[in-house]
């Protein structure tokens, strides 16, 4: 039942915006890359793992601060039919939300940092760097629900739990953190008010809905069709806060 | 700064107490487990990539339902403090936090399943079974506390800002699915209310304090000096929710 076919770039994107060298990340070029520990990152597969790395070793600095966007997704009503379906259905619906959504995002040039049950975190403009990040993330966003539109209009009728669940997407942009972290444990992680309040817009966001705040929207600019802005009290924030859905 | 000393099994405890086979993790017993791929898990030093994989591969169900406790702690004030702190000290932050959190949480057997910016979610009960797995759980929650306690009691006055931070936490117990997920990510992950609940518990937790529900106070037994549940509304859930603050 899966739409998910992501393009596959023959040689890393990052690297090849950054540095001018052609990585192979595929086909028998990319051998000897391979050999050496050079392959398609996880979190971007038209990205290498020295990208992953890049900012982190290469550049010194443990962590980096960045102008980038924020997109969270999730599956609503998934944990209330992950209890009334087999373990099965339960894989077969997790693992059809992460390609969907890992299809978009990637599709777009954003790295999947997370996946948190039935939620996932990508940022766009890292590593590969995105002038309309913004623009990017919210074509990704749509793309997502495109993709459930079409899960569900493929369902035959009533006998597919998939063609029930609908998405919920928050975006926002400005200056986020990202760096490894840990020692015992180390992760990959973005941090910054950007990463919170992306979450909490997607939480607000209605079941098939994608609101972004209002950086998101500035930068994106001509783009949108001028939705009017609606005021949510969004946890964690004193003030209420701007959304558009779009 | 950091007092972190995780404890370090020499077999794993996963390989012995589910197969009673004694696969060496470190020491010089341990080069040809390490060749053929059997290393310490990230997730918990004390098990190898075979628990890791155990219940995926080796039980062939794609996912298993089974009683777990879950543990959520997030770092308050962290993202605020963030825009006023030099890239250094986010990563001195940051990187104590998630030791601090490894530390207590392997000494008690649990699995640090996820990073997510400023919290970690962990799991008890996997791969390394427990009876306990709500005391142990609790255990490591009041060991957070007491290593943040310590940092902060040895902190310079003034000079430090991890001694400012304090961290909330929350537990439930209960039901979880857990299993790797997706094709083109592929992604340890536990679903289910009970992470729901325990994350929504963190986020009503004061600082410095740890809540826990009904259902996990009610498997820890007489571990607690009966203390009197406050009723929360916690989002997403149309009844208040009873929490013990423990």
């Amino acid at each position: 039942m899966t739409t998910a076919t992501p393009h596959r770039a023959l040689i890393c994107k990052g690297c090849w915006q950054q540095l001018h060298v052609p990585v192979p990340l595929r086909g028998p070029w990319s051998m000897p890359f391979r050999m050496v520990g050079l392959r398609p990152s996880r979190m971007n597969p038209n990205t290498c793992t020295l990208c992953e790395l890049m900012f982190t070793r290469v550049m010194r600095a443990r962590n980096i601060a960045l102008e980038a966007t924020v997109l969270f997704a999730d599956l609503r009503g998934f944990t209330a039919m992950s209890r009334e379906s087999s373990s099965e259905e339960v894989s077969r619906l997790l693992d059809t939300f992460y390609d969907e959504c890992a299809a978009a995002i990637w599709e777009h040039d954003g790295l999947l940092n997370k996946t948190i049950g039935d939620a996932v975190m990508a940022i766009f403009n890292f590593p590969i760097h995105q002038d309309d990040h913004a623009a990017q993330a919210l074509h990704a966003a749509r793309a997502i629900q495109q993709r459930y539109r079409a899960l569900k209009a493929a369902a035959p009728r009533g006998s597919n739990q998939a063609a029930r669940m609908e998405i919920g997407i928050g975006i926002d942009s400005g200056t986020v953190r990202f760096g490894e972290f840990g020692h015992a444990v180390r992760e990959l992680t973005a941090i910054g008010t950007v990463v919170n309040t992306a979450a909490r817009a997607q939480a607000a966001a209605a079941p098939g809905e994608i609101l972004i705040t209002r950086a998101a929207r500035n930068r994106i600019g001509p783009l949108l069709d001028e939705p009017t802005p609606r005021t949510y009290a969004l946890k964690g924030f004193s003030q209420p806060v701007e959304l558009f859905a779009a």
